[in-house]
């Protein structure tokens, strides 16, 4: 490449932080949770800092000890639709399940979505972790992992053919001769799979990305296997350099396995940052959080991720959580970080829960603006990641302080981008455009 | 009433414009069928009308004759939710299937764009007629109308249950004390009925309308009945005065029956209106259109309706479409229409084309400013309409002439208002809000 390789970077937004106790700090206004004036806010902060885009997760069922903290108690289609008309470039992702939505309702929201904000559209494919969800969509028990991604798997190959299902150029518009489209430009799919029955085509002409981007998150076997498949980018959880190291190698030979190019899939590793104007501010910045902590919800999530009550042990206690071999759970990649941070440091269950409470199995980097760019550097330079999603652990302040201070190093150290070069989520990506024309394909069926 | 009843409009908006020959038009640009630029500027002329909302239809399907015009072709939901970061003060209508959704993920969804609307959200329930829907969505056959119905009811019912999840006070925000929420405040539904199983609550806090407005649409006889327990706006094709009044004292008095208020539901013809300077002028405007309908998509929507095929007839033969019990149909009020309309008038099959492609059943008003606003007066005072669904033929241009010319008669006639008195839809529509408190219902379970 002529050009120098770019970092790629993600606002991961949790209403008013991903720190647990964010909503305790004084600076933090309540009302924010559901307020769209703070999104707003945070969608232009991030366009501000040219970040690639503003993200946003999915829970379709309210979490556990919800008098503990805020959770994204908003949907995240809706949100990112509505941030849409308030912001030019900025790329807009949504979480949503491929377990509690089916493929042509999602197809047509998100082909609408790319047509609307003109090209910055971008899905991130889940399965749901949370066990609880099946209960809110009729179905009597949450399907285990192997099922959920089959049932994925299928259901992004119906997307991606819907959202094919238009050529680029089906739309004549000839007034005259009285014809708005050309029919064979226009393709039924006919799917009859194992999980869904969609006849297509969508209703919805090709979109300005050809595609939404497709995301994907979760870091299991068959996660990996499902990005490799289809994902343009992964957000994953990775707290230590060596391991990310060996996710990011894994993953980009399975991508080469599946005929793709690993270039133009992204790994973008979650970092929480806590700034600080020397070493010693941030490490204090980081403290004040974990001070406001609650150990009652950190120990629910503690249960969560590893299906054992500590609820009765001393919090002064050294604690070391078995490996999943010996427990039940549906949170692999987060049992096996805290089954690790325990097995390999001495740490009571009180210092676990704090450490649990700003990132929740992801990077923390805690420290200047000088020492934060340089992690990221690093990581991004040794074959550990494309990039990163940042999680802010209190909105806007950290937003804040990281498009004001971290940004412009990483912009004069050459790594990213100082205006953004093109208007579309795919071109702030490096991804291409999947094109398909009337001429690229003959032979399929025509619609009518 | 202390106040002057008030006239409710709305802009029901399709893509170019509702007549099926508007894209043909030399003024029609194209590209304004995706382009949200297009959208936003009808939503800014409907909101200087001060009109009480923009509406949009939805088809989870291609419709037939893709060729012959262009149609609802994004998805309603998302475009509305795009529209509200460019509007302040105007409602957002999106109709909504409840034969393919899901009432947990749908009732998210309104609730979020509520919040983030600032409270003028509104879903319009249907139960989508179009049979080849099924096909899209998994299901080997699109139920009848009985079927669907009944599915709608539990559905809605759910809907409202679920956004009554949260009290409105459920949120305290305790810093100090580290309550976010008072779980009693959060309420599960354990709903397990003949179609779903929701547990709920919701994770989305109550919304600033409490509930998002419901309209309703379907005219037969479980459509009526859906619309008296559950909506309070109701979009109904009316072409003829007398079956309006007929229609209108039917829908009230079932209201009635429900015990609930009829000056609390509101009943909203659509209206198409050609314009013109002198009624000569208009009459030539609504020619302009039906000469360049094309009879192939009026034959299509014609078989659509009656279930049987006239392309083999010649144009410039009389027509008589018979009765429903003769003939299948899963569209009865708009077969009805059209029987009634051949049984009662004597038109040639290229009239019958002709005085179908403005309106497909919905009243037609054409003429001067004066002569529409006396039909709006008169139906309105004369137990035919609380107002009406403008349904302009082309977009932009009918939708500017009527708040250019029709709206300041209206409100020199003291029955439309001038400027927006409230900032939600229920206080556009004069609908109360539902409140409910912790105080209010205390013997409801907790959450937890």
């Amino acid at each position: 490449m002529s050009k120098r390789r770019q970092l790629h970077l993600n606002a991961f937004l949790r209403n008013v932080g991903q720190h647990e106790a964010a909503w305790r700090l004084p600076e933090t206004r309540i009302a924010s949770v559901t307020d769209i004036q703070h999104y707003r806010n945070l969608a232009k902060i991030a366009e501000k800092g040219r970040l690639d885009a503003i993200f946003f997760a999915d829970h379709p069922v309210l979490k556990d000890r919800a008098q503990d903290r805020p959770w994204d108690s908003l949907d995240p289609f809706t949100l990112i639709a509505a941030l849409s008309g308030v912001t030019e470039r900025i790329g807009l992702v949504a979480t949503a399940s491929t377990t509690y939505n089916d493929p042509y309702g999602l197809a047509r929201r998100f082909a609408t979505l790319d047509h609307v904000s003109r090209g910055r559209a971008a899905w991130n494919a889940v399965t749901t972790a949370n066990a609880a969800a099946a209960a809110n969509f009729s179905l009597g028990h949450h399907p285990d992992p192997d099922a959920r991604y089959e049932r994925a798997a299928e259901f992004l190959d119906i997307v991606n053919r819907l959202w094919d299902s238009w050529d680029d150029d089906a739309i004549v518009g000839d007034k005259d001769g009285g014809t708005f489209v050309d029919p064979n430009g226009i393709h039924r799919l006919d799917h009859h799979g194992k999980h869904f029955d969609v006849a297509g085509p969508l209703e919805v002409p090709r979109s300005p990305q050809g595609r939404p981007v497709v995301f994907q998150a979760g870091s299991s076997e068959p996660g990996k296997d499902l990005a490799a498949r289809f994902a343009e980018a992964i957000f994953t959880a990775q707290p230590v350099l060596d391991e990310a190291q060996a996710f990011y190698a894994d993953v980009k030979s399975r991508v080469r396995a599946y005929g793709r190019d690993p270039a133009r899939v992204h790994i973008l590793p979650g970092l929480s940052t806590f700034i600080g104007g020397t070493e010693a501010e941030a490490k204090e910045l980081q403290e004040t959080f974990e001070n406001l902590t609650l150990p009652t919800y950190g120990l629910a999530q503690l249960q969560r991720v590893t299906g054992i009550d500590y609820s009765s042990h001393d919090l002064d206690d050294v604690v070391r959580v078995p490996s999943r071999g010996e427990v039940a759970s549906d949170m692999k990649s987060r049992h096996d970080l805290v089954h690790h941070l325990t097995s390999t440091e001495t740490v009571t269950l009180r210092q676990l829960l704090r450490r649990l409470s700003a990132g929740r199995g992801h990077r923390i980097a805690t420290g200047t603006p000088d020492q934060i760019a340089e992690t990221i550097i690093h990581w991004f330079e040794n074959g550990a990641a494309d990039g990163f999603n940042l999680i802010p652990p209190a909105l806007p302040t950290s937003l804040e302080s990281f498009v004001e201070h971290v940004v412009p190093i990483l912009q004069r150290r050459g790594v990213f981008r100082t205006e953004y070069e093109g208007t579309t989520l795919r071109e702030h990506l490096g991804l291409d455009r999947p094109n398909v024309t009337r001429a690229s394909r003959p032979f399929v069926a025509a619609a009518e």
